[in-house]
């Protein structure tokens, strides 16, 4: 188990808080931008298990600014994500995936449609080499998504499967850190469920304001759930971030 | 026909070049890399008739250094393409487009395989907005593209079709500036020419370093040709260009 992985669940445990925090916030000026988030960061901080920041906040702030909101989360006892979906090529996945670590990322996302041979394979040595998580696409949120995860696929022997289900076999050899599936289609995740390892961690974004249900996820077998707009949104971060908590709780 | 495409165009006519270079340049510090990035492109801006920056560079020096190459690159006469391969949901996609192209890329490069329903209908959107260009991937240059974008896939009717020829005729739909096929396979080079409409720019990375061949993808039916090692690490990237160039003109 990678150290991103337990930092997690020791935060999730301490917590009782099965929630990620996305920091996908919109502000005029980059200075702003960084309050607004650290502010949210702190006011949230008891009810999460864990942050994730996407890239618009690396383009807008830089990355040596989100390095320092990353080393907050840390002094917070929080691991941080970097959803970067890498989907480049392996010589440049690598690049970047030095660039997130050395700012101090606790794992990333990848896209796993890109495949293996040339295209992940640099990614995964980099985080092994750094104890470092990695956590795979298996079906992304939106409803566009089932162009391609959704897609029937016919493998050599000539058996149809659905791509999702291709994918989620495919990234068991890959020694990750978790998954992610979308909370829109809590089918998916329940038979995904059934393809990894039982105590494989599910992460499940497209809750609330893409119109998932933070329990219908977590009964189909969603391991933590991802919540952006409603927490950040909001006037009240940590109440609101205290009540989705609850909801799952219970 | 977006101001991108004809600018592509205007430029490959005026210096008789069908090559894109790529910039994904490594180098310890930021200036180093700020310097060595704008050396290469005036030494390569007559052979050339388009940049391409990658996401790592992006990360080294920030959204705005890399603001004031694609200015440079604009002075010499070369749109710059942003290969961010966008592949998130679509709020997301559409705040890094909108960062993009306020920071003057001419084209961002898209991940089809991500889907056009909430996935890349906002890029499209955005990018008709502005007259920008949008650049699908119809099938990347590794080796484990295979896993995907060289799937077959069951279509609704039954009919077994490989996932790239799917994607090529997807993105006529989305009335798009080129699409991106890897040099490496010039056997799909020629199917998805044949299609797509007949004055689809097909852009190929994957040559010499990745082991394509200029002149195979160019018979197969490639537009433009993107090179990144082969000038970029040459001692004299002037000359190299000027060679590869002449190999593809004669």
């Amino acid at each position: 188990m990678s150290r991103f992985r337990s930092e997690v669940e020791k935060a999730s445990r301490e917590r009782c808080s099965r929630i990620v925090l996305a920091l996908d916030i919109l502000e005029p000026s980059k200075d702003r931008l960084y309050e607004k988030a650290l502010w949210v960061m702190r006011e949230a901080s008891e009810n999460v298990c864990c942050f994730k920041i996407g890239i618009p906040t690396v383009l807008k702030l830089g990355l040596s600014d989100v390095s320092r909101l990353v080393e907050e989360a840390h002094d917070m006892g929080l691991p941080v994500i970097m959803d970067c979906k890498l989907g480049d090529v392996g010589h440049v996945n690598r690049m970047m995936a030095i660039l997130y670590f050395e700012a101090g990322f606790d794992a990333l996302t990848v896209n796993t449609l890109v495949g293996f041979e040339g295209g992940l394979d640099s990614v995964i040595e980099e985080s092994k080499k750094r104890d470092r998580g990695i956590l795979p696409l298996v079906y992304m949120s939106h409803k566009g998504a089932e162009e391609t995860f959704g897609q029937t696929v016919l493998s050599k022997d000539g058996t149809a499967r659905k791509m999702y289900e291709v994918l989620a076999e495919r990234v068991k050899l890959w020694d990750i850190d978790g998954i992610v599936v979308g909370a829109t289609r809590p089918e998916v995740i329940r038979q995904v469920r059934d393809i990894v390892e039982p105590d494989t961690p599910i992460y499940s974004p497209g809750v609330i304001f893409q119109g998932g249900s933070l329990r219908d996820a977590l009964e189909a077998g969603s391991t933590y759930l991802i919540v952006g707009r409603a927490i950040y949104l909001s006037e009240n971060p940590r109440g609101e971030s205290a009540r989705l908590k609850k909801i799952l709780s219970t």
